[in-house]
């Protein structure tokens, strides 16, 4: 007798199965950054992130045609803590302020030519209250996951991660800290913008969150679904799914990291195809940074969310694919290279 | 009987007389900024580049739509010292490949639509070896900062500064040297990739240079032309003559901020108008840049010059200004705003 299928096997199958970077590619983007015209190493970490497209791609020159952003939004039921300064109603409305083209990353996304596409995770039906219980059952999280496997489905060449949701800072909160333990404290920072009052909150909730879940918290997926959310859950399988397309995908900030995170810890490797867009002013983003071994492109004080820091690390990188692809070489443009 | 009247006079006339910001426009954007559809100060350096526009360009919505990279290529005698791995004939071999559209500048300008514009400063006259004479007399370096205000003359609405020049991390070095003090090791750098022996001949050659000059220094226009050279000259009156069109300046790395270290030892508030594109890989930048009290946008590991940092500056500055100038604010997107 086999046993019943369970909702998270296919999700382990995928981390089991996951493919790398074409070594040979990447092999020949190092070498043609070696024949352009400029010093060796002085474009720095333009230079470093043209190889890891060239190997994530499959092509010694890398394209960046048609990069999406997905914005995953969800609403939290552990708001009823007192965690955020805004109303859980904000989710919505700035899910329809980017249908509407008025909030940040649409002005982002319009400056780089980046496609935007926003999901909308049953708003109206919020997560339960972690510290009460479970986020999402098993079969709820899964299929949130492959959910958000379908950012893959128009086939970018690049995909950045956003997400928008009230209260969404503190269940990031939770994950890193049941993943990593340390203090709740070293993990909750003000969001967008709470006092100190509702700092204290935060800590507070996250604090009960782990100690009424901890005999369940040595499995990372359990870990998303139990103490994450919707729009966390959607991230982790539209990584998962990038991987399995080889496509390079863009982190934003404190959140989006948080889905990076839970996949890190059930294999490190997991997130190879992934480059941390920047670091944000959430205190605790730079130590999860740090922990996902991810050294971030910007570090601008944004702490807005939404997928901004991803979108403007696409400026960056459409840069250093535009002088690794249309530099000219030493030989081509007969410039003497370094004497002795 | 009045004195002749000197060529570095009309420059200290220029120093006299800066026109400052608006204040006005600049509180406007400020305004403007607290309505918008985020939590207060959650785009970060974002939001300090809105105002910082607002108030150079005069208007509570600033526009970047003709962006001008200058770059301004210079020879130096100091190259016979031994202090660049590249011959000089790099410099005229660079300014064609610029022309050819073959350089790492070239790519990230036409990837920002920003408009390049090459100066070449009698590559073929090198200045005099800093360590054995004067780079330039009092004539040709007032000329030639005369000379760098003309890329003001096609009215940009951002100007960016560059340069290529084989040897003049060498010449900025003794600029800062001369105007700072420390010792010549604080401030020379690998610049292109000199290895161990060049470096300690180039900390020599800025020793000897320092103690040759060593009478005339404390003014630091004397600095610019005896221990200069003619690309930073250039740019010094480029950025004084936007400063006279209250024009932004982005500047790039070590070699750019050693003309604005000129001025701003003449009057600290000269670079006001100022913003560090980045922070170079060339070790002395750093505190150059502290010294001068300009907080970099990027941090890349980038020591290429030619601009190369300020242009990618461009693209987070463009950012800036499409979310202060098109986000919707609160009350048009019926978002609530923050509670309590």
């Amino acid at each position: 007798m086999t046993a019943a299928k369970r909702p998270f096997d296919d999700i382990r199958a995928l981390l089991a199965g996951m493919p790398g970077p074409d070594a040979a590619a990447a092999a020949a983007a190092r070498a043609r950054q070696a024949e352009l015209t400029k010093p060796p190493g002085s474009l720095g970490r333009l230079e470093e992130i043209a190889v890891w497209l060239a190997g994530w791609q499959g092509k010694e020159k890398p394209r960046i045609d048609q990069p999406l952003m997905a914005v995953f939004a969800g609403n939290h039921g552990v708001v009823a803590r007192g965690v955020s300064p805004y109303p859980q109603s904000v989710t919505q409305a700035m899910v329809a302020n980017f249908s509407a083209g008025g909030a940040a990353i649409n002005q982002i996304c319009k400056t780089f030519d980046i496609s935007l596409k926003v999901y909308e995770l049953a708003l109206d039906m919020p997560t339960a209250d972690i510290t009460r219980g479970e986020a999402l059952d098993e079969r709820s999280c899964a299929a949130t996951m492959a959910f958000g496997m379908e950012a893959l489905a128009s086939k970018p060449d690049l995909l950045c991660l956003g997400e928008m949701g009230i209260g969404n800072t503190t269940v990031a909160a939770a994950i890193y800290h049941a993943l990593w333990g340390g203090r709740a404290e070293d993990w909750v920072g003000r969001g967008t913008g709470v006092d100190d009052e509702g700092l204290k909150r935060k800590a507070e909730a996250v604090r009960e969150a782990i100690e009424l879940h901890r005999p369940h918290l040595s499995d990372p997926l359990e870990v998303l679904r139990r103490v994450g959310g919707r729009e966390i859950a959607a991230m982790a399988g539209a990584i998962l799914a990038a991987r399995h397309q080889r496509t390079p995908v863009v982190l934003d900030g404190y959140v989006v990291c948080s889905a990076a995170a839970a996949l890190h810890a059930l294999e490190p490797r997991a997130i190879d195809h992934c480059l941390a867009g920047h670091v944000s002013a959430e205190t605790a983003h730079r130590e999860a940074l740090r922990r996902l071994g991810l050294a971030p492109l910007l570090d601008l004080g944004m702490r807005l969310g939404e997928g901004t820091g991803a979108a403007l690390a696409v400026a960056i990188i459409k840069a250093a694919i535009a002088c690794h692809n249309g530099m000219a070489t030493f030989a081509e443009a007969g410039v003497a290279g370094k004497e002795g």
